[in-house]
């Protein structure tokens, strides 16, 4: 069950604009006499975490509810709940759509933390996030190491690439200036998938073999992709697309020189993502080990690409387990 | 100097449309007393071959117009000339637009060879194309082996993969529900370039250093996108885009089981190249030595991908060079 903490006082985000007030919509599950295990979620996830990332999240499954206390919030500038640009703006009365202040990935962590000093929890046992909800989670432990003990970043990264932003860019062009967000969508489930991916899932299959020629889609890879943006058109807000796709091409956490963090670090990328590749755990971890830290990282072979995050890859799930699990048996 | 034949009795297409009149524009460059070097264009070019393709075919060049009677037509479906979606439909007066019938690469073939009958040609000494202009000649030399001595084919494919569809149909998906060609263009773009490219040419450098932040465009390769975008909407017709596009998808020649042809072949990919990369070429070596052609195929180094093929990489010049000249000193 999705609630909401109100925190009328806001929060002042890093550009110095105050948004107030804030709204924070979250889930919990399992006992809170547990450790808590805090998830943050990527573009387009929400606060019900056991619903989307089912493959790793649940009773019985590698982050057991059974054993951990999981919390996750919809992410800030979203559209399931937390305040965004769907929002009411209080001095408009008006949604904020454009009038949404920009903010940061630091912001988003920042309301993360509003969250937990609400829930009067001081420290999180592990933090786990895929993609955005990674960068999340290594902003906040780079902030402040105390309060994540252990970090699990999937196929994340700490610096988009110049084709990161470029595809970022063509996705807001599209929504922003021909409403077509399903354009976006369409698009970023070509990064989201790898070419081996695409080529074992749909090659070169009609939906009707040998029928006439049309411009109309015919390919299943053509069907795959309109049947994506219309079920994505009808669940999200094209504002919240725009303003968490350029959360992303800013963030850039190394730059600001943080501090050696106790945080104990599992970085995972995998073998066919062309999105955040492997190249981007690489950076992240380099730059982590050279403030001494303890990090691991490890590639695992996938077919999937980026989405491989959200499927049941058995040896990311195995890394994933180790990692929580360890030194932990006194605990659990 | 652009110049046109208008053949009154049209074309009969593959899918039985008759397309009447056809007309061809076309441009010649060099003794016409030389042996015959016919350019075959991709997606976004046009006749006039020794403008956009000056990195090869020119004076003095790779391809020297001193010594080869240099020929290029605008291909079908076109918007420069040759008769295409904005071409007059003659049964209405009005433009064609999406009543243009389909088409194929047999189609296009066909129209160059009905060029080269009216301008008295029965074969060529050599023909050259990169992308879909490689395609062309590929089916060309299928269908009329006789006709190509020498067939170079560089970073062309034979198959488009399930990828290499899906970012076909966004492009069409946005030009059709969304009248956005801006963000077609700007997608293509990305898959021209490679993931390295961008870095080395982009990187994260943005026009203002240190400025606020913006939802606008701001990182350099979000104004390089910007800027190819508005210049290619002021040049292209959206249909004839839409045109091509569907006609690379259907592309297979090798499903129609061809027979041995005489031409020999120099096939080139670039490493770095993502839309037709190596693979494709490979494939193609693959099935043409199955029919027992002679094929020569060369992977060249380069950061720039696709476009590759329309820049000056040495290697690349040298491997076309070798080939067109070889054993053709009597000749010349």
């Amino acid at each position: 069950m999705v609630e909401t903490l109100v925190l009328p006082e806001g929060l002042k985000l890093e550009s110095g604009a105050h948004l107030a007030p804030l709204e924070i919509a979250y889930a919990r599950y399992g006992d809170p006499a547990n450790p808590v295990v805090y998830i943050c979620h990527a573009l387009t996830g929400d606060a019900e975490v056991v619903t989307w990332w089912d493959t790793l999240i649940g009773p019985g499954k590698t982050i057991d509810t059974d054993r951990f206390h999981v919390i996750c919030s919809n992410i800030l500038g979203g559209c399931k709940g937390t305040t965004g640009p769907a929002s009411t703006n209080p001095a408009t009365g008006e949604r904020y759509g454009l009038d949404f202040p920009l903010f940061t990935v630091r912001d988003m962590a920042e309301t993360h933390r509003a969250l937990l000093r609400g829930l009067g929890i001081e420290k999180v046992y592990a933090a786990v996030g895929g993609s955005l909800g990674g960068m999340q989670i290594l902003q906040w432990s780079l902030d402040h190491p105390d309060e994540i003990e252990r970090a699990v970043l999937v196929c994340a990264t700490a610096r988009l690439s110049a084709q990161n932003i470029a595809f970022s860019k063509v996705a807001r062009h599209a929504i922003h200036n021909h409403d077509a967000m399903d354009v976006a969508r369409m698009m970023a489930h070509i990064t989201y998938l790898s070419e081996e991916g695409m080529e074992l899932k749909f090659s070169r299959a009609r939906r009707v073999p040998g029928a006439e020629m049309t411009i109309q889609s015919d390919f299943e890879v053509e069907h795959y992709l309109d049947h994506q943006a219309k079920i994505f058109l009808a669940r999200f807000d094209p504002h919240t697309y725009l303003y968490l796709s350029r959360v992303m091409d800013y963030y850039e956490p190394f730059a600001d020189g943080p501090a050696a963090p106790p945080t104990k670090y599992l970085l995972v990328s995998f073998s066919s993502d062309w999105r955040f590749g492997t190249e981007h755990s690489v950076y992240m971890e380099e730059q982590l080990r050279a403030l001494g830290a303890d990090v691991r990282h490890h590639e695992v072979e996938s077919p999937w690409g980026h989405d491989s995050f959200l499927m049941d890859v058995p040896e990311y799930h195995r890394h994933v387990r180790d990692f929580v699990y360890q030194e932990a048996a006194a605990t659990l």
